[in-house]
């Protein structure tokens, strides 16, 4: 059984989950798929020893505005961290993997196996989420980045894509990571049958990882040294320093290293209404209820009501969310354009909804 | 220039525009139809001199239930009335009729003459309705009991209709009164011409009303008269003993004082969210916005923010009445049908909500 030090990064807003996701309490801090917060569900998946690998505490990395959620959830989970960190400002992920394998270094030694997960996604079965890790670990022990492919099953234009090269171990070398896709080119991926989702999850060593940074990225490895301190607070100013750039570009699209292994459980990114509803069980009218709802002649609709009692009678493939300060609906094919109301509440200084 | 005595009957619940309508807080205590409410509206609708009718101080009649709202509004509108009386039981029509015409006699000597309105319904314009009911006036005057007719401009299967006899001054005899009709009774009606709508408007001599009671239903009477006290407080029992029974069946259908004026004012019970809507000015999408909304690509819809900002984003046709703690969706065609949700309501033992 092969240990695996999972950080978890908890980082991007959920904004197309408005009116639930807010600012001070997003996306991850929310129960959206289950009885738990996805940042709970996230925690009780990546702990324990079974299916071939053994999570050790994991490490926190947050973003400083959502420390007491992050403080909350991990409470509520019952899980006591190996570390927490909180970045006083963001700079998107490629130093937060750095931090994770700082982190990973001083628990587990030089050639500690970090796993890279969101703390936002919807990922199922568990056991099936451990078998893929262990199934990546031995590449990943070997000197390989390991990214997570998912299998598409839809030409989907909002994620980047992997090609995979020849077989490696149970996975693949990386034949390319290629960009979000405009529709023409998503639906020739789709049909090639040899592309997988980039979903940003990374199983690594931490001295291979911190290595290719110092070769493609050296400043913010740099930045991400000087910054972090031995209790583990973050120094702002030092932090700041660092570029913003996402693990991808920083390292995988560079290295010689890049491995990816198809994931074996089904994801999402729930990033917006209608994905969550697809992630979820419909009732037999295609319905999504959650939370307090009474529906009566009701089909194809995800209606949420949180601390609002919510009534719907005779409507169809709607999305409506009601919270007890804020409210949106839509047409299910139109949810995902929320933004465009939050963008609105911006440009009419209602900061005080976001 | 003749003195009208306006008798304001504060009694329905207004179940159909749940959930902003409630038991403590029925329709007419919301700002529906302008910046005031409903029950304001009427209030001043009611009072001073001009277009050939002098209002007197206004007698209102509301149930217990709702006393509150009832001096709250009063207050805002800067309104004291003659007389207010608060029926511990509601009883319908018929006794309120007859409380307001004792009442009106105290003030006004045997032959007052009695406007009877309900709080809350849509009258525009003020001047049209004072026209109407100085037109009105000379036949009540002379004896007459006179009904105020809508021309009806639908084929409304929800109300009553009159039909007309010969001229009588400005208005006309009734030929009869006639039931809620069925779908096609109600086009036949609309095609007639001869019809209008019983809009529950009335105005009498209180003597007159006061023996035509005596004939027609004694035990109205009897009850009223017993639980009316002094200081205009009113008896539980003693009322509680009254039939419960509507001014037009228990009068209106048997007198042969009866006459109808022709309504020279536009008029709406506004009884559902459809009716409200329909009342209202629409903007250039055909939307009635009403409170704190934001609203894009929306069409023919009615969006009510109470206490609650609501968003929609390209929805149509649509009602959706959002409150702190309740919501309420539905297409436009079958936003009436909410007491479906009431009725669920009751199963479930959520009266907290009604």
């Amino acid at each position: 059984m092969i240990s695996v030090r999972p950080a978890i990064l908890c980082g991007g807003s959920g904004e197309r989950l408005w009116p639930l996701s807010r600012q001070a309490k997003p996306k991850p801090f929310h129960a959206l798929l289950s009885g738990r917060t996805i940042f709970e569900d996230t925690l009780l998946r990546c702990r324990g020893a079974g299916e071939g690998v053994a999570f050790s505490d994991p490490l926190v990395i947050a973003g400083a505005a959502i420390e007491a959620p992050v403080r909350e959830g991990l409470t509520s989970a019952g899980i006591t961290p190996a570390a927490s960190v909180f970045e006083p400002v963001g700079r998107n992920t490629a130093p937060a993997a750095a931090l994770a394998a700082l982190l990973a270094q001083k628990q587990d030694g030089p050639d500690a196996l970090v796993l890279i997960v969101s703390s936002d996604h919807h990922i199922a079965p568990v056991a099936s989420f451990r078998e893929t890790v262990a199934a990546a670990a031995p590449l990943a022990a070997d000197g390989r980045i390991v990214v997570f492919g998912i299998p598409p099953t839809r030409p989907e234009t909002g994620y980047g894509y992997i090609r995979k090269g020849e077989a490696l171990g149970e996975g693949f070398s990386v034949a390319a990571f290629e960009e979000k896709p405009d529709a023409d080119t998503a639906a020739q991926y789709l049909a090639a049958g040899d592309r997988y989702w980039n979903a940003g999850i990374f199983l690594f060593r931490a001295d291979v990882l911190l290595s290719e940074l110092a070769r493609y990225e050296p400043e913010v490895l740099h930045a991400v040294r000087s910054a972090l301190q031995a209790d583990n607070h973050i120094d702002e100013s030092a932090f700041a320093a660092s570029p913003s750039v996402p693990l991808d570009i920083a390292v995988m699209e560079r290295t010689r290293h890049a491995a990816m292994i198809p994931a074996r459980f089904a994801w999402s990114d729930v990033g917006t209404w209608p994905s969550l509803a697809d992630a979820l069980d419909k009732d037999g009218d295609g319905n999504v209820l959650a939370g307090d709802v009474m529906a009566i002649d009701t089909t194809g609709s995800y209606l949420r009501g949180e601390g609002v009692t919510l009534t719907a009678l005779g409507v169809e493939d709607l999305v409506l969310v009601a919270t007890p300060d804020a409210v949106f609906v839509a047409p299910r094919e139109r949810a995902h354009e929320v933004k465009q109301i939050l963008t609105k509440m911006k440009s009419q200084d209602r900061e005080d909804l976001l």
